[in-house]
């Protein structure tokens, strides 16, 4: 698929991959392609160009016709713009202890808009109705920050994906109590692709309003969206992406990476392939003794607890994340140019080490 | 240079040009063939992969060995970035009126860093000891946001370029009052190449502390870099990249564009050929009576002076803004790939339209 | 009025006055016995006890029955929580260069607040619809933080006051652009006692939004109000004067100190001496020559430009502040408690060090 | 001790008194009697008055003689100033989960300060070394908001009160770790009577590098102050106030109360005397069957759990709030006014609607 031939130019080897972040990947050759595509010639910056126009046609093709998209930088941009549009300056957003835009994100909610976040300890990742009880309360009571929107992720930073109807019993609630739904869809394509129904199916039609759409983990280079599913639920987008500093100028070479993925079935075969290669290593794992899953593996991701020593020994070899150093959890992330070579060198690698352990 | 057959997924006519923003051009092309170079296998992510690496080593070679540079999304980020870690909480900036961080960021600087601009009027965008002196008083009062940083833009947003000696005298006045020094470099190439000297002439030389580095208007796809030439100047830059919200996970991506500018000339070639064509066009509107020229042409940008129905009716042939609508001023850009045709073509419908007019 | 008998606990004299500022005299005495009335028992805290309930009685007296106050504890908090009630995350100020806000807050309303405050040079602290136009444009464009509100002070920074017809004109044109308006009324008191006419017939009557009531320089020891006149403009009071840090806990004790001012005709008493004091400061002045009066003395406030020497000079026999050193502009004040012996005595003594000076 | 006659303008019933809060008292009478003390004549504002300079020596009798004391109008603001000091932009607060910084400032920290709060269940509202691990970790990981102050509150939300020698284990801990510790001290007053210890014996004596010393709940009208204990650890503190809109213009009014309290034993008097009152009540409370206590009382706050129905009856006859309405938790608060009949007035009460119950 790739030239081989050196290129003078190139600081790294091009065969190397592992289980770090499927954001170590680089980008599909067919997102690479688009690009040229969109080059040459002056295009109006900042959005109005060909590029962004076409995109809200295929947004509408999987989100309906009220469907925006408001093309960003990265995930954390997506996130924070999303959740101030959902948001008055008093307001505050519901989570999941374990939720990204709490742990992940250098603490941008807060720092940029001056968000607090009412966390919520959950066994999985997931919220649920009585879950967002345990903070969604005090409406009226200036002394504590007004919760406004409840904010989940799907697929969750735990690699659980809700069910359509989860995320459906999350939307009503939040809506009988005035706050809004945001979506974080870092991974939302992975969350489709395990669920197998449109993207729609867990999103607009059961109540979501907004959504961050991701494409980077996906085979983009760069790039994310935020999707305003509900029109009525988010002012100003363009006001806030910009003073957000999240507006790019070149615009049509973010929107052309989306369309590439979304015109077509790329944004599915990715997803499907790297959920498959998470398939084929938690097969291949839970042939290795003294190695516990510790996650249901829904999505791209396995979580898994095993001697720290075996761990530090298998990151020489291939790159991988602690999640909990202390109890010995790790994270193991396929991507959509995981092989099943990888997986299976892998698998062999744990087994060997596991082997010395004894 | 780029074929001309029929892509089914081009939606814009890569043969039209205007002279409304270096930033309607696309990206240079040995700048797209530079990310396929990058792609493929795994790099760890956030930055530490071999190109951003790599690209320390480019960034010595133009700003000496203390230089390090941070690669950000675009230049209200780089801006903002920069200008935050070179201030404290209660710190202020000032600026030009003009700056483009003072008239055209969305007010990021104050939303997302809370600071305040002390801005003042300039006859064509550049400061002077004596002008920063206006706003430069009142370290001790706590009454006023305290002048921390004075920053200034090479070239100025009005097409100027400052000499390296008004760069040292603006650099000594302020380090002298305890002030640092940033400079908006979102044109940096142009300027360079305008007093044909090397960067670092009117940077670090002459006591510039921080720079943003402009690549998107020089042919990058997207993506600028904070530069911190006087490491004492500013810290934590890894902390406040991530919680403005402008650190990219592939990073690869943005570093390898710029080092395709930065390690050849290309860079140089880019921001002569536009101020080449800036020099064309200057030279043709002279030519033409009742236009006039607003400041003096030093890079890519041209401002004039002519009949409101001028414009109005020069726009419908090339793309271009007002930039004083009332006082019938225009700004005309040049890009790295305007051409000599479109230069040409330019004044002669600009003569055609001054001919109709009488 | 006080007891001359030494009270060991005295830090200070309590005969020496000066002309420094409005807010360096103490509290008027009514207002002093009015915390005893307050004080005992139990109230509810954070205002819901009976003397703010009994605040907003007198406040429609003053203001009409839909106007609403909030106390708070000082001018910048009454500023701040005004102007965020007023916008959105995407608003920004038109005010006056000279304007308290934007010289003398510390920076508080782009820190706190994130709100650029668009600026217009004035030749005597007073917009007008002229001058607001000059800062009252590109609503649609994100580039530019978005004019969301005109902010005035009655009387301005500089002692001059609106007429009621010109508040109205600035908000007619204010209003038929999207906008709000705000009065910043930190001597609101002076501008009535000015014009003679009731508060409302420069503020509601000619609509105005929201105002900053002052209280502090008017007589009590701390304590102003944010009073929205029109209820659809202002959300969510509570919450911002919570988060913003300005909510009393025991509220009653700024209430009634409010409430001593204006239930009866204190506030009005207090304003119209120190008026009459800086006429009288003024006319006397006049007889000296070569002092330049520099502004309308038409509240409490006399601007003069007179040798820097002799200032200084003065300043060692009553405290006073330079305005601009550099062109010898001082700023005099009267005060509640400024006597006509206080004022001869300064007229006198600026008469002796005028003629050393020859 | 007050007058009885009728004061056509009091507005409440001085006879009535609850236990809902330390803060719906109003002013012990020789705080009052102090502001007339600091009235009359002119005194510089914004701090560089005789009575704020005179605080600083009182403050010195007991933090030693580094400290500096800062007056500011409230808790909240004392809090998020003293915060912000011990903080860059970047940096983030460890704290217990009750902490009333989180859960009872509006969001103030994140919206003013753009702090993130590190947050830790405790079974008593007290961190240690084991619980501040918990979020201790990550100084060089810019994903996460950088933990650089531990905020403990002496006494805590909940009631209970550290040991100096606690307190000196979580300083060594956060010191060692370059982290630096705030203490609410809004009720600092009653654990130094709890303890039976001068205050600096659990603060600057063990580490406590800046504390918000509370003067409103220990019986003044209003007013806070930040205690700089170590000079090193908070720069910019006057600017810092300002910005953050606490800076008082008349601050003699302040300060002269906070003298009121510490100058002599009055700070004690009350704080004993609340605290004895809260111990009365516990033992009363002992007597009746089916009240449980919920922590241990060791200030002036009980909280107990009982019958929901009860609650609400008694609430008719005595203020006081649920503190977690649906495990039928209530928080009964003594003051510095709280008489022995108050007390045995309510245990009686709580004992007669206890046995309506059955």
């Amino acid at each position: 698929m790739r030239s081989r031939t050196t290129d003078a130019r190139r600081h790294h080897d091009p065969d190397v991959r592992g289980f770090a972040s499927d954001n170590y990947a680089g980008a599909h050759p067919e997102v690479l392609a688009a690009l040229a595509v969109a080059n040459g010639g002056h295009q109006i910056a900042y959005g109005e160009d060909d590029y962004t126009g076409h995109l809200q046609r295929v947004m509408h093709s999987h989100f309906g016709p009220t469907a925006e998209a408001f093309p960003v930088f990265n995930g954390t941009g997506a996130n924070v713009v999303a959740l101030q549009a959902l948001t008055d300056r008093w307001g505050a957003v519901i989570c999941a202890e374990t939720a990204h835009i709490n742990v992940d994100e250098g603490g941008a909610p807060e720092r940029v808009a001056g968000l607090k976040l009412l966390t919520v300890p959950t066994p999985d990742g997931k919220l649920t109705p009585e879950l967002i009880d345990r903070q969604a309360y005090g409406w009226e009571d200036e002394h504590r920050a007004m919760p406004q929107v409840v904010s989940i992720a799907q697929n969750t930073e735990l690699g659980t994906v809700y069910t359509p109807d989860e995320i459906r019993a999350i939307c009503t609630h939040a809506h009988e109590r005035g706050m809004k739904v945001h979506l974080d869809g870092a991974r939302i394509s992975n969350a489709a692709a395990s669920l197998d129904v449109p993207m729609r199916t867990f999103t607009n039609t059961v109540g979501v309003d907004v959504l961050s759409y991701g494409g980077t983990k996906n085979g983009m280079l760069f790039g994310e969206a935020v999707v305003v599913l509900d029109p009525d639920a988010a002012r100003a987008m363009k006001h806030l992406r910009k003073l957000s500093m999240q507006l790019a100028s070149k615009m049509r070479f973010v929107s052309v990476q989306l369309e590439a993925l979304l015109a077509g079935d790329l944004w599915l075969r990715n997803a499907r392939h790297s959920n498959a290669m998470a398939q084929r290593l938690v097969e291949g794992v839970r042939t290795v003794d003294g190695v516990e899953i510790l996650h249901p593996v829904q999505a791209n991701a396995v979580f898994a607890r095993l001697p720290h020593e075996v761990s530090v020994r298998l990151q020489r070899r291939f790159r991988f994340y602690f999640w909990d150093e202390k109890a010995g959890d790790v994270r193991w992330m396929c991507s959509f140019d995981t092989t099943e070579d990888d997986v299976d060198a892998f698998v062999q690698a744990l087994k060997e080490e596991m082997a010395r352990q004894r």
